[in-house]
């Protein structure tokens, strides 16, 4: 279903050529200022068409909450944010009406419902990652006032590594147009999507995310780990094919006999 | 939660003098015909100040698609349906910001949640209806293709009895302003009405639904039992205070010995 | 489904002749001292057999705790309780395996499920209340250490009313078979049943259900008010056909015009 | 919380060194046929102290199932099937009572929940997953119907990998103690895994999942996709660190032009 979450739930709803995507966040405290100029730039770091190596798509995501804020401040109701499609031209989609793009949700849709908006991705679209990005700004609100911090960053793309985490600046992601906070590594980042996008190609990365201060004890045992949880909301995301918490796949090598070899 | 259903679930928001109401309705088949005129004429039939018998506030319940009908149809994604708030004049509200309505959840809802859109009911008014009535409506569409048939209407006004259901031709129901299909009852009870709003009071009443063609085997064991769903979904309308099923409560008096006498 | 309850939920298994019943306690607070004698206090209230006015089934519910417990005290983790069915003799049961017994779930079953068990009422017998009542006493321990109090009596037999719970002692409810602390009117009941007992029929009742001490705020907005959720929970035990919650359906007469005619 | 699944829900409870472990499945469709043998043959396969690489403890998991079966045949009720846990011997645990083992959930447990069941494990013991076998061997015949095969293998040990699963017979998974269906790679993997065991260190490794003739359109968008959901119900098993789908992580690799070179 379209939605996430228990105590904190988002529903979001939305294609990317109707006239609207949104979100109701459900469970958000009462009390809670509502920093909309923080969602917007939230909004803003997600918006594609900002630099030469992503998406060149235009979207401009004003925002507009419907419910849940009175005088600044969330009242526990839920918060109905809508964010408006300026792109909603009647293009001429025919050409794509009865063809299925390689590696889009196309043909599931279509074999899943017997129907499909085909004007661009529909309900696959990325675009609907609009409305998680606008939860999870409110999401951040929350968290700020228990001290956590969530950062997260490019730190690989094809074969090109950032150094570890351990060993960065995180404040210095948005310092470049790739988000990753190692300024040597991010210029040679940046050349190669640049060389694949002028090849008409594009490239697989990785981004890596720290939280800072999370209490002891969060998630639930058994099905609910907060891995679990976190590994679920990732690979939800569109094109995310894989997910590593801790070690991750680094732990097969972790015995100390492989190790001192 | 605002939230409710399973496989068919709707998530509602809004407050009375906020931008919107609406909903999200999640889990309509794909390949449904979703006609919007039956929703408006349903929102419609819902609006207060339609006769001298009913809240005489004003309100244009006109609705808007925002997402999931692509060419009329469903597409098997979230509906969402959103309702603007007309009567949002910047109105005096200064009176009843620090008192609590008799009857009203003001209370309550600053004791749970230490804030509260004091601008009339907010979440709590009986506007949050609106947004189950056109999720109703597509509900309603749904299920007139297996051929089941949904009707409500008022039975009793205080001690003003209709009929039995099963003595009265609900295609009535809509022939007068208090929505009883035995129009000798409802005259007497339009004149009630009247002679309690002349002396500034309110009424209670009694509303009787008929579902037809319903399959055997509707409703899960133990706790979803299709009566038990039924009377948590009566029962969270605001104002009603009680729910039968079937016999209901006459069933206290059902033993053929108690009957014999 | 066979679970109930977001926070503290409990899913319960079991038919009336197979190895057991029982119930899982998802959600209890660790820390909580499970006085067993308690449990069993409360699941010997129920048990069917115990005077002339009830079933005359004997059934010995004595109960295991599977997990969840540990040197009496929860946990945090699942609490399994199970209560073994003694009365599963190999008795001759092909009288009733084709006959649908009217007024019970038999038919439903068969017809939802294509295979049932037709030794007795199966999963929809009443036994299988006896999980919601060792839940029930979980549930009442947790409550007891806020204060809040918990009390339900027969208020009606047929036509018998006893007079209103505000001018009732609530500690007598268990002077008297019928479980009514008026004892002028638990005689009455005690009468009537046993009247109707020995001309083979049954009488129905209302039990009247007293909360103290609940705290302001309990319950959400919209779909999970307080009463709703009591509502269904009521509606789903077996044979109940009706709910009033505060005024009830007596609020149709409310009106002060009305009153004062 | 300790349940799993919508249609197909399963709760589990029980700790390494309570009574019993268990699971109840609900929603498994009515008329199956309960292999109780596959069930067991499932169970042994999980169960320690098979070979010299494996945790050395003995557990014999026979199962029970208390409801939802009839006659060989689940019947649409809930399926309760309990393990009773053998090795509850009162050992002394007191030398880990106060101290918390590294790399277990221990200190997690404590801290959440400030009391702790320190006899081993307790909920957050492996134990639990033998809950989750028995499920799966339910879930696996109901699955067959349909034709869906699910097969998993080691497919690596420290650096040591198993060629590609299409280059792979499958049906040799169970040929040797390590579950590699590569004769010559699981020779070496055990090989390793003894040299590593002997110096009391462990090894960590990757399982391959692969499932056959799954039906176009599974899992929900947009939060329930399928891999979403395979990937919380992975990393919700003790110990997993990372989950893969599709190409996973090689996908960074994946332009043609870094393919090219």
């Amino acid at each position: 279903m379209n939605s996430y979450g228990t105590l904190f739930r988002i529903s979001t709803f939305g294609e990317s050529h109707g006239p609207a995507i949104g979100v109701i966040i459900d469970g958000c405290p009462a009390g809670l200022s509502i920093d909309e100029s923080f969602i917007q730039s939230e909004l803003n770091r997600r918006k594609p068409g900002q630099s030469k190596i992503t998406t060149q798509r235009k979207e401009d995501d004003t925002f507009k909450i419907l419910s849940g804020v009175f005088e600044g401040q969330s009242t526990g109701t839920p918060i109905a944010l809508v964010i408006e499609n300026q792109d909603q031209r009647s293009k001429d989609y025919s050409h794509i009406q009865n063809t299925f793009r390689p590696s889009h949700a196309d043909f599931t849709y279509e074999s899943k419902y017997g129907v499909r908006d085909y004007r661009g991705g529909g309900r696959s679209s990325a675009r609907e990652t609009a409305a998680r990005v606008a939860a999870g700004a409110i999401a951040k609100l929350i968290l700020k006032k228990s001290g956590i911090e969530i950062n997260a960053f490019v730190s690989q793309v094809g074969a090109l590594k950032a150094p570890p985490y351990t060993q960065l600046d995180l404040s210095k992601t948005e310092d470049n147009i790739v988000r990753c906070p190692d300024s040597a590594t991010a210029i040679k980042m940046i050349a190669l999507i640049d060389e694949v996008r002028l090849a008409r190609d594009t490239i697989g990365g990785i981004v890596t995310g720290v939280i800072k201060n999370s209490p002891v004890g969060l998630g639930e045992p058994v099905f609910d780990k907060l891995h679990a949880e976190l590994g679920k909301a990732m690979l939800s995301i569109n094109a995310v094919k894989g997910f590593e918490y801790g070690s991750g796949f680094e732990g097969v090598h972790l015995a100390r006999l492989a190790t001192q070899r």
